[in-house]
């Protein structure tokens, strides 16, 4: 069962996600985040002990969202190429979020910056990577995708594509961002799936 | 023809693009570019005027660079499949280099930082994205790609494939990064491609 302090602390974490995700992780300090909470920085430090700490804790608290939105309900649809849709959609819903994705800009933030928030941010994307091939992987066991697919370079070309709709929308200020997002994930699926005659 | 000062002043930006590279815009300062240079700072501000000014410079150096190295090159080859192979292969190449490639590391950077670096930034980019389309334009014309294909969408894909590639090479440090990327390429080609019977 959660305790109160579980509670508190889950209440702080998610305070803290929506801060680094609008202003980055360099931006989160324990400062802003007692003046957002309410909380004092003394008894911030006692829960997260350092800066550091704080930030993985947030990347954590990332993917623990992303799982929830992302992977969790596209789990309920049909095995194949049905949940690949749904995860496609889900991922596109969760990067038009204020801020973007979180996970494409602390990327770029801590991409020179070795430590621990760095290695939690990769075990994320790991994660993440090792959901999108498990799921070619269905798609190729339920007859959807042709078993001569890579279920890797599919995590690669899906991911490659979410930068790019990312690097569109925020960065060129596209308007057909998202529609061009759409158009290169059905490209893509359509060079996995098995070719009907 | 090209004066005394503008000799130096070529030099002064090729070094400053050298340790933006590396460093990133804003690790780039004119007491740096002083060290490196064995210029004063005094000298190097009557150059530029400013940090901001000296940023712009920058960026629309890595542009002539770029074209000097990726685009210029390609121009040599056969118009259509062979002329995007060449400028596929280059840009493969240049984000190679030490420091990864600079555009994609400074529109990380420069994101949420409006100014005039930003938008020598977006003139770039899109200066390249319009070369990538009519690059695919011209293969339709050409006869190498379906009349039915979008340029821009070939555009779209081909940079995402690229930011894929930073991203597994330098985040992910992804051993397979480079083979994967070439892989994409090929099956975005494939996807353009008009169908021989």
């Amino acid at each position: 069962m959660a305790t109160k302090g579980d509670e508190t602390r889950q209440g702080i974490l998610a305070k803290a996600f929506e801060l680094a995700t609008v202003g980055g992780l360099s931006g989160l300090t324990i400062g802003r985040l007692a003046e957002h909470t309410g909380l004092s920085k003394s008894g911030l430090f006692a829960h997260f002990g350092s800066k550091e700490a704080l930030e993985v804790a947030v990347v954590e608290e990332a993917g623990r969202q992303f799982v929830h939105d992302v992977l969790v309900p596209a789990l309920g649809k049909p095995r194949g190429e049905p949940r690949i849709m749904a995860l496609l959609d889900n991922w596109l819903a969760w990067g038009k979020r204020p801020g973007g994705c979180f996970f494409v800009a602390a990327s770029a933030e801590l991409d020179d910056r070795p430590g621990p928030a760095r290695d939690a941010l990769a075990r994320a994307n790991k994660d993440w990577l090792d959901e999108l091939a498990t799921a070619a992987r269905i798609a190729q066991s339920e007859g959807h995708f042709r078993p001569d697919t890579d279920p890797h370079q599919f995590a690669f070309e899906a991911y490659s594509i979410m930068l790019g709709s990312h690097f569109f929308y925020r960065f060129v200020r596209d308007p057909a961002a998202i529609e061009r997002t759409r158009k290169a994930f059905a490209a893509l699926l359509a060079g996995m799936r098995v070719k009907r005659r």
